[in-house]
């Protein structure tokens, strides 16, 4: 597999996929996320102090990454009959709030990194001031187009959406595994044998980032009002395909190129962090991978064939190369 | 007026005020809403990782502060006949949102501030990364308050208690006139002419404070299930108490003592900052405030006597020494 980080939409064409039904649904979700979030952000138009902000908050969400939150929110909606642009608005909110946490963990008092996806970081593009502020008022985006009447007519549908976002994105979720990551990285720095074994490797990743990506694919069943046993039966999936997409990024981080990532690699040995590459070896850690991406195909059986796109994203996830 | 910052319950006892009901219900407000933080913050009994996470939230936003976002919100939902508590998780959810601020407004890359309320910020009381983190959870939390069932039955009213809290709290709101101050901070530094003048000052100020206590009251009165109309008295209301709230903190800056305001003074000239003292001098601003208690006044009308706490509310934010 090939990507293409130039395509003309911002979206990351994926060339020569052996899932071309996939690819075509994630630069299709990436480009209807693209114009659901210039929409639902404010508009580069405010006076010279907002300016920045407005501008750095665009800069950091907008015409970049996989959309892969987008994406399972879109395609878990589509599934289970929502409106589209309902689930759009969705994904847009869980886009913002992924941007957020990017924007703040890069900055130079958590993971210091000068750069994503290829760019400069927001710090680096404007200054920390503005990263801090910026990455503050896309969490805020996120809530208040979860909130809008436009996301849902019931506002139920929608205060639940506002509720599970917030459940797994802060202190229990994935503000908590950040939090969770700098002390494990500390706690390697005083080589105390602070470094983590297995199962709170899993459950570090499990907050940090498989909570978002859980997120996402419910949100879209939350907002397509589908029934509790298809909200626990697509959690399942994505929380099999969060984990896979957590270990793949390990390997990544050992055996990927930035040119490659768009990113700097080698960074999680560097920081002494504990990964699932140290824990289960290169081998076992794809094995592992493999069995998730299986773990997750199972757990869309009850939808049967109409769930082949999910079931693609998940072996995507273990087989990206950025 | 003294305050008693040492007072048992951690709330503010307004001594010997000229209005002993006010200082009573303000005591009563803030002891209410440091229960219902208590019970809607996350648990101090994480693991390692997630207890300092925990332990920096707890600290930035309970035991301290006059809670006046609370006591407004509290105040304008007896008024319309709401649960209190009810209202009280609307408190709730608004000192969390405004100790988030705080938290990052104190940052090193911000206003670089080592004091607040009298005791250390939370990044020297921990670290950058830890107040960064804490302050982001504490975003999450007030929104995750706002969206629970227990906050009010009608999913509706929770969508709503969410949607306006982002809106004035975003980058139309309260982060982007932080966004203005820093901006014209840095204008300020470079001496180009760029210190604001009146019109822009207001406007900064709406912005970065305004918001959110006029935010305060509406959902006291949303979370009541009031009236548009009412809801428009309350909201004009707050919106003069909130300028008479920060020509009242410049005029503190002026004259204050570190030791009556718990916080460094006179950091607004340090700064170069414009402010409502500079524009209209120490005595047309006292003047301004005054008329803008007088205005605040006169939106209550509508409500009767029933209104006079939230009056004496509008006179204490510019009769207050800290």
């Amino acid at each position: 597999m090939k990507t293409d980080t130039t395509h003309a939409s911002g979206a990351p064409a994926v060339v020569g996929a052996p899932w071309p039904d996939f690819s075509a649904a994630l630069t299709a979700a990436a480009e209807g996320v693209e114009a659901a979030l210039d929409a639902c952000l404010p508009q580069p138009t405010a006076a010279l102090g907002e300016r920045e902000l407005v501008d750095a908050m665009r800069y950091a969400v907008m015409g970049g990454g996989k959309r892969l939150r987008a994406f399972l929110a879109v395609e878990a909606g589509r599934l289970m009959g929502a409106d589209p642009a309902r689930a759009l608005r969705c994904g847009a909110a869980l886009e913002c709030l992924h941007a957020y946490s990017l924007v703040h963990d890069d900055l130079p008092c958590m993971d210091d990194d000068d750069l994503r996806r290829g760019k400069p970081t927001v710090h680096r593009a404007w200054d920390e001031a503005t990263a801090v502020l910026a990455g503050d008022a896309l969490q805020t985006v996120a809530f208040e187009i979860l909130a809008d009447p436009a996301t849902h007519p019931d506002g139920a549908v929608r205060a639940s959406l506002c509720l599970r976002l917030a459940q797994a994105s802060g202190a229990a979720g994935m503000v908590g595994g950040q939090a969770l990551d700098l002390a494990a990285e500390k706690a390697a720095e005083r080589a105390d044998g602070g470094v983590l074994d297995g199962v709170s490797v899993k459950r570090l990743q499990a907050m940090k980032t498989g909570a978002l990506l859980e997120v996402a694919a419910e949100l879209g069943a939350l907002v397509a009002e589908a029934p509790a046993a298809a909200v626990a039966a697509i959690r399942a999936y994505a929380r099999a395909l969060g984990e896979a997409f957590q270990i793949a990024d390990d390997l990544l981080d050992v055996t990927g190129t930035e040119a490659e990532v768009g990113k700097r690699v080698g960074k999680d040995a560097d920081a002494g962090k504990a990964t699932f590459v140290d824990i289960l070896g290169i081998d076992g850690a794809r094995a592992r991978a493999q069995a998730l991406v299986d773990e997750a195909a199972a757990a869309l059986a009850p939808f049967g064939a109409g769930a082949g796109l999910l079931t693609a994203a998940a072996q995507f996830v273990v087989d990206r190369r950025s």
